[in-house]
């Protein structure tokens, strides 16, 4: 989940919160604003090169971060004040992998409000330096998956890229 | 270094990217444009964060990565189209430990001239999905020294985060 996307001044880097999600295992994205633009984009990737993750704007952040603890889901806050990703990370993934908790990862701008500090069961640091939600966001995806992610294969794609040491190989699909 | 940075399109996505990278323990970026902004926004982190992290901005790309790879430095340009991090990352990190190589990251915005996949020592994919240089850079910079970047303490920081499960502890330094 995505809080506090301004009009305009976020709309990129929360596409690129929205793709890194995608690209890294994510599910989907909750954004606590409307903003089709952002929506679009992501899903106009998602059609070319596969997967469902789906795309959910206009979302009340508190209701949906208070469901979803309801229904047993666990929140991760990612604020550079929090625990340090290293010391609370592979407790989250037992969490997951053990108890297949269902985690949602909360993503602020500027300023989140301290309830979300408060509902969250971690708040966690990808470094205790300011940086980008981004980059935490990627690095936290990663660390939870153990970098399985980096090699998944993603459904019904119309492109495939075919890695290579210099150039550009993609594979054009005919969609089933 | 950064590439193709469009002037005000891209101030968020750059200035994120350089964060990203004095956060993860870059020495500096290089910047193919001239932004100020950019440059005062980083610096402004620096100084009371700490570190001696470098903006370098009106670099010409083409002659720097030249310069470079002259005075025996290597090139890691991330791509999508590239091999995949987890099949090079090993041998990347052996340059840079055993035989001391210092590593330029290339990256790029949207396209990048045909000039640079050549002149690189190795292409990189960060998963072969598109999502964001930003996510890019920090996932490299992650595998390529372990995590040990993740507890990096900056040196003459005015400002220290001291991490916590909630809530926001910062403390303030004089600096010497």
């Amino acid at each position: 989940m995505r809080l506090g996307h301004r009009l305009e001044r976020d709309k990129r880097v929360t596409t690129h919160v929205g793709l890194v999600g995608r690209a890294l295992g994510a599910r989907g994205m909750l954004l606590a604003a409307e903003d089709k633009s952002v929506e679009q984009s992501i899903n106009g990737v998602t059609k070319r090169w596969g997967g469902d993750f789906f795309v959910k704007t206009g979302v009340n952040g508190s209701e949906a971060i208070r469901n979803w603890k309801h229904e047993g889901g666990k929140v991760c806050h990612l604020t550079m004040y929090g625990e340090n990703i290293l010391d609370v990370i592979d407790e989250i993934r037992k969490e997951a992998e053990e108890k297949k908790a269902r985690i949602m990862v909360v993503i602020g701008a500027e300023k989140v409000p301290f309830e979300v500090y408060d509902a969250a069961d971690w708040n966690v640091a990808v470094g205790n330096q300011p940086h980008s939600e981004i980059a935490a966001l990627a690095l936290f995806l990663d660390y939870l998956q153990q970098g399985n992610e980096l090699k998944a294969q993603f459904e019904h794609a119309a492109l495939e890229i075919v890695p290579k040491r210099k150039g550009k190989e993609v594979l054009k699909r005919q969609k089933q």
